[in-house]
């Protein structure tokens, strides 16, 4: 009864996001009318048990502990990889080479050259590829681009953007590859995000001042003793956009009593946008051509005017949640693949981020400002 | 590879709620470990075009435009129901003769003699029956509940609630099934989720004082005339609750500029609690046992702490949307016809509320308190 | 080089509100070009030492223990009443027999028929009266009053109030005045400010449906023992505006963990309001007039376009405090005794709100709707 | 009846910030008990209409267009300066001379060097200073210097520091002396005040890294054509404390529909505070002590366990407003002067916060870190 193609999906890595890929395969051909019939096929996880409780509880056909069972097997057309950050770019480039699409977590990887390599490869073999920051498929996000696009704020002079939590602000918490070099640190980790969603908004940065601080030296380790972390726990850049407006950027995972701040303010010669990913249904806007003595942030809640909303809901108000941004990010790239738009969010846009947290971490250390590669 | 037992579900409607149970059913198996595989058998729908067109979108493998084939049909399990409320009845009754489960979008029905029949004729036939009441099943609601149980809150005294929206604030939007005495009006369309809540949180409510007014008197019919509208716009109560506590309840769907102001505020001896769905991923809770001068309401956030936020998603402040409350409601729908658990909201629940909102509409029409029938 | 005429006060108490009387008069003069000069002239209260200690902190040149000497004097041009409000009769009668202005602290007397009689012997006897209604003296309720009478929001359909604290939430706290029946309860203690805000920006409300609850049947009297409350903790009551709108108020004083909720909404055809006077320094605006998708609630914050706020401040956002509005107060208060306006908010006014209280018990003690008295 | 010694004032300049001083004067008396009764002795300004006016609406004795008059009068004892900064250093050195107090409006002076010459010469002569940075002097504040002294917080990482408005985005508003190199900029102007927050919150700032831009880079002059500006439209600043934190800090004029967003937030090992003078009579605290599951950011309304609240109102909730800041600044002012307490916010403090912005001006310009000069 559905002539759609299928499209089969291998799955690398069974944790928090790999989970979180799975919802976003179950809900979004319900929400979406997609191009394709999605496939669960295969899922790899290095432990057997794992991937076979993957398998069951996910619905995949077929589970294996070798990735590379799925970037060899013709009957896999994407390869989905929430593996660690460090495993990202052999997986990557095994899978391009076979020809596969590639869907990838966030960070791409943790150098840029090799996100470089990666966004090449994948460019060459005419591959489409995903990468995952789903915070930028919230329709109020896309609500505040095409306000900003459209003028409604006029000329964007300021930008102040934010993500910080706290789930590293326990020092006994023990280290782990998140503490390691090649883990990137707050400002790799989710100050990507904040950077993400400034680019989205107000385009490219071309210069940065960066600002990496290590607050918590040591961490315990598995055999009882300490280890020196030398990534940052606060990263933080001044910036400056090519549309002229000038900003802040601040990643930090060690800010107490913070789960989402993923926040941001836009200020134009018009208008002004507010938000926040706590209450990311939600978009404040102040427009300077409100009448006098009534002029005031006004929050819009979401809804069926904000695209794609409607297709979660009808009626306004009723939220959409995390794992519905993750459906939005699923049906972008599966529209992609079928070449009916541009990616939303490719490799090149993850080697792009990369490009800005090796420039403000290079500028944090030389201690000046820092021109962004283009 | 999975070997849990089948549970197939035929579907009655394609509207927003036929779409939102679909949600449910294709998320629940990824968050829960559901007891069943859920089969997408068959939709029905009066169109046949809607019943093809929703089989495919939605995965279901059979569409009919007549709904008795689900419930004659040997193959099916569960028949959901999202049909317009008038039909209710006549669908559940013939499905629990057919000896199905039953799950009923809200309100049960139009009357609660309606209501109690279907009440009764599914305990008779022992089959397991859910009502759609599904901002129940948000985990800040159960933290509640919990942190009221618990005495967190002290004795409860007092409570307010709200179901407000403003769907009908235009009176130009012409006259409905809604409009319809049958239909019920504001106190018993979306009163009747701020009565559900008021229950779920400190029990039943035995007296109630109504206030239910029409303010739009007539609205635009088909055919260029007016007809006039018997139901409330607005349906208020005082209500007295079995534990001693006293409050009042509003329902209200002319209230411009709100689209989900679905709220409570519980007093108890030791504390308060505040909550909104417009926010509804936050709880805000008021305890005279925090030290002198550093009291004040406290904005608890949605995590892993508040059970099942976690099967949705292992890091706190990423927030459930609407349709993960739908997921909840099917998880718990499904452990109860296992035998896991009791019905988390059945008929006999349904029917509870039918009898609220009459008895407060009576109240109203003879402008004095009543005492609600247990 | 002061050349105004001097307006002499006389105050009687020199507690809690005596001292916010005397806030009001030390600012009035330096935020407003008031019509007199004002004089602290005697200060009156039964302990000759706290009458003595008050004429030296607030600046009264002479002090007494009988209020007698104040009526009597004449010297005295007005006289100030913030002794408890079972003497306010007494006192205000004496001052208007000696042709006093009278500024009376609300509640103007325990029953409406003393405050009836007090405000016939005013107008008969030709003087300036005012009752310190305070909260309606900021800018916000101001604007709040222009945009509804204005169309603004269009026709007013509904409304919200409550004034709810919890400083009668401990059920330790010892029997007071306030529990008598003549001190009111919740409903006239501070359910009056809801019912004040709600005539003020709405006009008068024409039928009541009451709900006067006592939670706490008994506290501590200063024997030792209990001693039994007659009076509401809870007063609430639905209600019919003569503009066609409904609604319901409530007065609370045991809602723990709330400090200031005197809130309100008001709902029209065309938009909507809501405030907090948690936050009295906004008022939030929904207009159906903002174009599609770009909706919402819009906090205003109050500024120089918000009058009375410039004389306070030239620039936005600076915010008043609560003592503030009493200065507010004895501008207009001065101006109505100068003839350049009416009476703020004088004895009528006063008088009527002590109808609706006692509308609004009675309502409650028949449990049956009741027509408030014009 | 008031055996207190006399202070008298002699206040020059009657703008905006004169009229909130003599807010101050007449309310503090009030207020507090404070140890001097306050004379307002004469004021100056350069148009002798204005300062006929003031005199009169402020009641001062005597109105003179000289400010050397103050300086040189025996009956005064305070010189009271709210002149154009420009001015401040010949105006409070010739007070000084005189013996003088001197309470000087913010900035100190333009430049630091300037104004040091004023400490020294302040604290040569033994008189007493006041620089008027009353945002400090919220009782709000006050708690979380507090809450942070005490280690309710645990060490102290984090901190986030703004003052945001939006008087001069309009880029048609003419050149003042604001746009001058010697007004300073929005760093100078109102970043000044984040400075003071930060350090009278967590201490010494010890270095900084600046970004000072010109956003609008010309505007109208009174002529009919356009002038160059050499200041910041904004400036900011990366910030190390001498404590361990580290943070940043932002000043900003043009930020579009901001009035008053002087926000700052804290983190430290065990909680976290959030504040916004937008709301500035509460304070948000999030403690890890609060049990698993309950905790969040916990509104904390100012009221009397904050001191100085009570003295303005007995009861929690009511709120201070901008104006009452003045009063605890003039009533601290007086205890310095009277011995009872050290200088709360002198010259010496003054010149501080002169320091911070020139080092981070000369930061930006340079391009790299600086230290700030003890």
């Amino acid at each position: 009864m559905n002539n759609k193609p299928k499209l089969r999906i291998g799955l690398i890595g069974t944790g928090f996001m790999g989970k979180t890929h799975v919802f976003g395969f179950a809900s979004a051909p319900k929400v979406f009318d997609l191009p394709y019939e999605i496939e669960l096929h295969t899922v790899a996880d290095i432990s057997e048990e794992a991937a076979r409780k993957a398998a069951h509880d996910f619905g995949f056909a077929h589970a294996t502990t070798d990735w590379r069972d799925l970037v060899n097997s013709p009957e896999i057309d994407v390869i989905d990889i929430t593996a660690p950050n460090a495993l990202h770019k052999e997986m990557a480039l095994a899978a391009i080479a076979a020809g596969k699409h590639v869907y990838c977590e966030k960070p791409l990887a943790p150098l840029a050259s090799d996100a470089e390599d990666m966004a090449i490869a994948a460019e060459a073999a005419g591959v489409k590829t995903q990468v995952g920051f789903n915070y930028l498929c919230n329709p109020m996000l896309k609500l505040a681009k095409t306000m900003i696009a459209e003028g409604e704020l006029g000329e964007i002079r300021g930008y102040r953007g934010l993500h910080c939590e706290d789930y590293m602000a326990d020092a006994s918490s023990p280290f782990s590859f998140r503490h390691d070099p090649a883990g990137g640190g707050a400002l790799a980790d989710i100050g990507s995000h904040a950077l993400a969603t400034a680019e989205y908004l107000l385009g490219p940065i071309t210069e940065v001042l960066g600002d990496c601080i290590t607050m918590i030296p040591t961490r315990p380790d598995a055999q009882g003793g300490t280890r020196a972390v030398q990534v940052d726990d606060v990263g933080r850049a001044f910036v400056r956009f090519a549309n002229g407006a000038q900003g802040s950027i601040e990643g930090n995972w060690i800010a107490t009593g913070r789960k989402m701040q993923h926040d941001f303010e836009v200020y134009g010669t018009k208008g002004a946008l507010s938000f926040s990913q706590e209450r990311f249904n939600e978009l404040h806007f102040y427009s300077t051509e409100d009448a006098v003595g009534r002029r005031g942030f006004r929050r819009i809640e979401a809804g069926p005017d904000h695209d794609p909303y409607v297709r979660f809901c009808v009626a306004p108000g009723h939220q959409l949640g995390f794992n519905d941004l993750k459906a939005i990010e699923v049906a972008g790239y599966l529209e992609a693949i079928a070449g009916l738009r541009a990616e939303p969010f490719g490799f090149r846009d993850g080697l792009r981020i990369q490009r800005l947290v090796e420039t403000i971490q290079a500028s944090s250390k030389d201690r000046c400002w820092k021109s962004v590669p283009s």
